[in-house]
């Protein structure tokens, strides 16, 4: 008989996996992944020859030749891409690569929060922010997001009403560029009104950017870590998006008061170099003209998704589409549960986020995030269809699909 | 001015890094590095391109096809060779790729330890393993070890104590083939008396075989988790000291009431997808033979070490040669702190592990490690015969030296 761990195994975790995973659905509209016809298999075969070539040899060192904050060459890279596109000024020493964005998000948070803190975060929001900050036993404040995204003057009330219950909050978390799950791009004026906040309030930000490279028009604002003069911002930004999720490859922007102790946090020996060789290598030439590419083909998906909505659901679903990203964020009628129409979806192989997941907002059961790089435009298509089906069997809505009556 | 995040920096944290990394020192002797020569560069870049032209639009998606479990071939991989090397029977549903060996020793104390509880060590111990179980306010009991391995009578020993005392141990942590740091491999018997004292007092064995497979001979004795019949051992390896260190790709083999919990607590969206399979791809075909080139390789630079030692410090260090590994633990004369040792040593170059980081015994700062698979043979000549100038300098040891006096 085999030993059960189960009885040993500390209180307070969260639940186990009850089975070992077997594939995807077949219609996978949840979580990051990319397009994967528009991943450059030659480019990046030959920038992976390319560095082993030239510096396989370093592999048999912890770090490479670089150190703990990650290999030298793509902090470099990210020094002119974070100061062209961003508008950021920064050196290698203020970057620390890390094992994707999470991790960044998790070192972060090991050093300026803990049980019992306050942070305040968009009301509509990545869930993996959430779940990590529920499990810390943080209490998250919520101000809610338009069209030019964190509604600031909310923030300000926000904070002057903390302010006057003696509580600062440990960090503003954002993220202000193609916002998770509303695809937003907070505006300027927003940008430096919540930056003139953080330091009215003396507390700091937290600028998650791992979409803002993907933007249709190619044109985005300043990142608030470019735009504030007083160094309180700390950024975050990856690799997932924009080449590949599969590669570990995110990085922390922030000055040394922070840097050091996220380098001591950072107990890993360090990320996956061979990844961060091959990007270095690939990105230094190509990445502007991939993402270029990449965009293209990830605004006809979504174009394809919202015309099968509207084909699908018709007026019961409501939606603005966004100007980048790899997501639509959906609103259904108040007679649908999307974590009951999520679980009715799953059992036919149909995966999609419901709303609770991703938003503290009172109607956050009427919502769904759709992801929309992964699937073929065929995929899109069906997949949607099958879903307003299910949602007309079991909730009675959508009445109307492809202008007819179901 | 720039904010300082060291004002609201939590309390109780590792002391941040003072400043960014530079170089590695001259004389090197510390870390898990490994030979830069041994690394076949030609047939890794073959395998990785290889891979990427056939599978490499899988890096789409996030553990591409494979699940949380990591790339399945990979796992694959393991099982025959777990099987052909260590005696373990398993399937790859029993096997979780993490990133490097490090992860999945995080993630086993965070399903079975917490503040105030025991465990069992080998006194002289991995550095890292010390460090951490010091940090979640872990209570250490240590287990002398000899040429034999962990003194199981003394384990037995002190299992009854702690029952007496009503504790019993969250788990007890060896590292039973190529001991680090005295490279000790254990004997069958007292593997087996490990086994039966883990069953009779019903507590489990955290078994990390990093270096298992850096042994002269060839031959290893069977692994715990192999013969242990009720599934009580939680079985860790790496590909670090094999293939290279930088790549950061570890495993962890246990049955699924632990798996289940360690995949739940493993929140980083995978490890590295392109590491993973780069390996699976150059293993599948060639590690054996890698293997074996590299053991033959790493007993040169080890003989070469040994010879400096004897030729710079003559009979005042004293070792055990051991069969296999790329470290040598070394004790010097009572005269000599090896904490103060490795201070001045650094200074001028000259990097080694004190003593008391990797053992708890009494006489601990006599001790040094010294790791010799990275640095050339002339760099371990040259780095030991300054090593025993500074030692005399500062302690008056070693009086001989050349078979001169100094």
């Amino acid at each position: 008989m085999k030993f059960d761990f189960k009885k040993i195994i500390n209180d307070n975790l969260p639940p186990p996996d009850q089975a070992p995973w077997r594939q995807f659905p077949t219609y996978n509209f949840v979580g990051g992944h990319n397009d994967p016809d528009s991943l450059p298999i030659e480019l990046l075969t030959h920038a992976c020859t390319s560095v082993l070539q030239r510096e396989g040899k370093t592999l048999a060192t912890y770090s490479l030749e670089s150190g703990p904050q990650g290999y030298l060459a793509l902090r470099e890279f990210l020094v002119k891409k974070l100061k062209r596109t961003a508008e950021i000024d920064c050196t290698s020493d203020d970057i620390l690569i890390n094992s994707g964005s999470l991790q960044s998000i998790d070192l972060i948070n090991q050093a300026l929060v803990k049980a019992g803190d306050t942070v305040i975060v968009e009301e509509s929001n990545y869930g993996g922010v959430l779940s990590r900050l529920n499990r810390l036993g943080v209490t998250m404040e919520s101000v809610r997001v338009d069209h030019e995204g964190m509604i600031t003057t909310e923030l300000a009330d926000k904070l002057a009403k903390l302010k006057q219950r003696g509580i600062k909050p440990a960090y503003i978390y954002s993220i202000p560029t193609v916002h998770n799950p509303t695809g937003t791009i907070m505006s300027v004026q927003r940008r430096q009104h919540l930056i003139n906040l953080a330091t009215e309030y003396d507390t700091v930000i937290f600028e998650d950017e791992c979409y803002a490279d993907l933007v249709w028009s190619g044109e985005r604002p300043p990142s608030l870590y470019a735009m504030d003069t007083t160094s309180r911002v700390v950024h975050v930004g990856s690799f997932s998006k924009t080449i590949a999720p599969a590669l570990r490859v995110g990085y922390t922007v922030a000055n040394w008061s922070l840097m050091g102790q996220l380098l001591a946090l950072k107990t890993d020996a360090g990320s996956g170099a061979l990844e961060q060789m091959l990007l270095a290598e690939y990105c230094t030439e190509h990445f502007d003209q991939h993402v270029n590419n990449l965009n293209i083909n990830l605004k006809q998906k979504l174009d394809t998704l919202c015309q099968s909505i509207d084909r699908e659901f018709g007026t019961d679903a409501t939606y603005e589409s966004p100007p980048g990203g790899i997501f639509l964020w959906v609103k259904l009628p108040a007679a649908v549960n999307t974590e009951s129409l999520a679980a009715f979806a799953e059992a036919e192989g149909v995966a999609i986020n419901p709303g609770h997941e991703w938003s503290l907002q009172a109607d956050a059961t009427q919502h769904l995030r759709i992801c929309f790089a992964n699937p073929s435009t065929e995929t899109i298509e069906a997949g949607i269809a099958k879903l307003a089906a299910i949602c007309h069997r079991e909730f009675g809505v959508p009445v109307h699909g492809k202008n007819q009556p179901r």
